[in-house]
């Protein structure tokens, strides 16, 4: 019995990652910059035995269906063709995010998964190839790997598409961002879906490959200056700007809700009250506040005249990947 | 004493003026398309006399200060180079728009002044060249020289840039136009300052011009086959194909309210029960619906589920230039 269990956070990225090159191996087309956060996590167990005639996979202890277990058994697959294990597996994670919060939890999820995997079948990869396994599963989990903050390297290939620690000397320990959990009924557009539809169909998307390598130039300038207002600023244009790429899709679509401009324009006023916070939002309709740990109580205060208390959670950085 | 009234209906585009080729002769980047709409519309009485010391200009019967006329009087400068004429003229505008409705009134408004002073001076302009002169007051309001659906063809060059009616049959009688008014205490970009933040800075505004002229042969297809269905789509995508742009200016702007977002999202809730509606919005929070006159009942009712009654206005094909 191969057992290994590994607990992972979930990322917020700062400059996006949005469109993958490579559809199959997930490699994106530019690449993005990420916080790691404490606030939300998976913990996941994975265990490989010859007892088993299939992939099984428990979610908050609730049997998922072959639905549900697709995308692991996929991912599964890879981790048995590295290690030539012929053996199915069972995968208990238990995900440490609000109920219907909508927040995404594949990040996380898929970056526990690659390192229990690691652990389980005693691989022995290195950061860098963890962090490449987890990309295979899920994008954004590459990140996942690492504290603090991150890039991606989109690279070219398999073997040079992974993400790494930026330097920054623990000013990460310095900030936070506040979640405001907006509900919202309608239909979502899945980000994978999202973003190929961007790719495939919007005139805005040359734009946004043309412009976002001086976004992230900047962003790690002002990591390297701990320039709070820089780094923010960045943070939240580049957000407006992937936000943008959507309304010239085919056909158009949007992943923000009344309430999701009303967070920001929250976010604008606060702001100009002198309490330095920007916002970020990725494909869902939550708004992400980016903000100096120092300020964070009282720009929870100044939220909560616009939204439940209930709403509003606060993550500050959180670690990489931790074995269990 | 040389006297002329006229009266001017404003136009709603449905591909989109966004950005200026030539801020001085207001010449545009993209030709435009626009339906002249009923509802709203401004009277105009212009009087040039040797007993005037300067221009005055009363709106609503509301005189208005130096700041209120030095567009008007900027405008009447260039008409009294054409018509060799010295005289100060006195202009008495009434604006046929809902108080505070936030609805631009500078298209009915230059209109109807340019039409007035061809009147009072007996410049005995044609159609186009009375649409060249009412551009140079404000660039939309060349289109409302003309009733119906209008191309405003950008052109090269002052004589070149004009509006014309887009031949359709009288299809146009049959549409509607609902004005959703939208309350909104954020400080406004004008239309002037938004489009060209958005040509000088934004990443997007290539793909805007590039794909804009596809939307607008696509459009009058549309009028000409009288595709309803295919007339909206058009029109809705290139509304948010033109918000898209803001978001990769620099600064980031929206024009955009929580409940323009709530107005868009009722929309597409109307159409997906099978009633034909689409959205179109300009450089302000309000939200235009177009549809059929025939579901203008039903739509209404529909989205008085939304929004209060007295936010609805229904507009239908209005005409072109009448002198009084």
């Amino acid at each position: 019995m191969l057992k290994g269990s590994a607990k992972a956070h979930t990322n917020i990225a700062l400059i996006k990652y949005w469109g993958k090159a490579d559809e199959d191996l997930i490699i994106p087309m530019n690449n993005s910059l990420s916080l790691t956060l404490d606030a939300f996590y998976t913990e996941t167990t994975v265990t490989f035995s010859e007892e088993l005639t299939t992939d099984i996979f428990y979610l908050d202890d609730v049997l998922q269906d072959e639905a549900g277990t697709t995308k692991i058994s996929r991912f599964l697959d890879l981790v048995r063709k590295k290690a030539d294990c012929p053996l199915f597996a069972e995968v208990k994670s238990y995900n440490h995010v609000p109920t219907a919060a909508g927040l995404a939890s594949s990040a996380s999820g898929l970056a526990a998964l690659a390192a229990a995997c690691n652990q389980a079948l005693q691989l022995n990869l290195s950061d860098k190839d963890l962090s490449r396994l987890a990309r295979r599963g899920s994008g954004s989990a590459c990140r996942s790997i690492f504290p603090g903050f991150v890039e991606w390297q989109k690279g070219t290939s398999d073997e040079t598409s992974f993400a790494e620690p930026v330097p920054s000397s623990g000013w990460e320990d310095e900030l936070a961002m506040i979640f405001i959990l907006i509900n919202d009924q309608e239909k979502d557009v899945s980000s994978r879906d999202g973003m190929r539809r961007t790719v495939e169909t919007s005139a805005f998307y040359p734009g946004w490959l043309q412009t976002t390598p001086q976004d992230l130039a900047s962003a790690k300038i002002a990591i390297h200056a701990q320039d709070f207002n820089k780094l923010g600023a960045i943070t939240e244009n580049n957000a407006l700007k992937m936000h943008g790429t959507t309304l010239a899709a085919v056909p158009p679509f949007t992943y923000w809700s009344p309430d999701s401009l009303k967070a920001m324009n929250a976010v604008k006023k606060i702001r100009a009250t002198g309490l330095a916070c920007y916002f970020t939002m990725d494909a869902g309709p939550n708004v992400k506040v980016l903000c100096q740990k120092k300020d964070v109580a009282k720009i929870e205060a100044e939220l909560a005249n616009y939204f439940e208390k209930e709403q509003l959670i606060t993550a500050f950085s959180g670690p990489g990947i931790t074995y269990l």
